[in-house]
């Protein structure tokens, strides 16, 4: 979390969130503020909600995990924003980015993404599953470095396997991946594996999958992704 | 920057960065530190003398912009221990994340990160250009929202060109795209275009490029990625 994040949710007065996430920021919270924890699944209602005391007058700030711009709470704001005719400037909105999952997972393990990278989120409530096969196939394809949010759900267990045999398909098996669950928590667990042996892996809701592309090296504990691309370039000293 | 950032420069013994990094990081600085601040194109430099300066005891701050994980320097320290055969044990080596230029302009904007997305940067000095094409050509086809660093340089011109007519053989020429210089800095300037007319705008080596998906809308001054992929899944509710 950056200052000026943190700075924003000690200035509001509303302050509305996954009970967890509120949890995790309480000692930034002061007396007097309105806090209103709301369950997971409650993302559009929470959207509403900060935009109803919004209209009241009130600066909301809006908690979301990881970073609020990628897969998360600032385009839900907006999105329903849009949806009422928002002039674009009342209520004002302002985004603090975060860290979000993949850079979090990439910096525990070394230097994964210090090549061309994308994300895909496995999750196919809100996207058809064609469109996500297709992305996974252009990007072990192009030979992105690829991170995988919400690789697996207790219901949804089928994806991952299907993510991993298109990259079989045209990667190396012995590409490394690198699985890092609960990155800088207490109960934070990290694999170091490669993409054979990735199916075999335990991987949950809480982990991201970090998959190579093909310079990726393991050495040690570290998963480094040289800037050179296979070498190119490197002989001149740029 | 994140507060464990910040903590980690103020607690080094040495801090070693390209000069323009080392200024704005100066109020973190303190008396009878090491500061060594070096050229633009020394990266590997900078790598080698950090390491022996830890070589002599001494805890060092690398200091990098945005995200040094990403394009940065995290990576060119570690494969420069790597080829000294490290144990990865010592020195030791802790890796900080900060908000990469694909956050910070994306949360200039709005939300334009709200679904799958890739980096993908157009120099080709250590990458041939025919792989940078292949990764354009795949965004494009498979409908990432896509960043572009280092779109341009005063002698590398043609790349953005090329990215363009990329994008508008498999993209509808109205397809939103951003451009942010500087972000957040004093001389921040921000552009909402098209892909047709991003050939006409501003673009150069302080630039972030970021291209929308087929769902990315703009809406006032602010460029929006909904949740849901075309529309799907948001009847549910979800």
């Amino acid at each position: 979390m950056t200052p000026a994040a943190q700075t924003a949710v000690a200035c509001a007065d509303a302050v509305i969130g996954y009970s967890l996430y509120i949890d995790l920021i309480a000692p930034l919270l002061r007396p007097g503020q309105i806090v209103e924890a709301l369950p997971i699944t409650q993302e559009r209602q929470r959207a509403e909600r900060a935009i109803e005391l919004a209209h009241w007058g009130l600066t909301v700030a809006v908690v979301s995990s990881g970073d609020c711009g990628i897969y998360g709470m600032a385009g839900l704001v907006l999105e329903e924003l849009q949806r009422m005719s928002w002039d674009g400037k009342t209520p004002g909105v302002q985004v603090f980015p975060g860290i979000t999952a993949l850079q979090a997972a990439a910096s525990r393990v070394g230097a994964p993404l210090m090549h061309d990278f994308c994300a895909i989120s496995l999750s196919d409530l809100l996207t058809p599953w064609e469109a996500i096969e297709k992305r996974l196939t252009a990007a072990a394809i192009a030979d992105f470095v690829t991170a995988l949010y919400n690789p697996r759900s207790q219901t949804r267990t089928q994806q991952i396997a299907t993510a991993i045999a298109i990259f079989l398909k045209y990667r190396d098996p012995n590409t490394p991946v690198a699985l890092v669950r609960s990155a800088y928590r207490q109960d934070e667990h990290i694999t170091l594996t490669t993409l054979s042996e990735l199916l075999a892996a335990p991987v949950d809701m809480l982990t991201t999958v970090l998959i190579g592309n093909q310079s990726t090296r393991t050495h040690a504990d570290w998963m480094i992704t040289p800037r050179g691309y296979l070498g190119f370039g490197e002989q001149s000293g740029a």
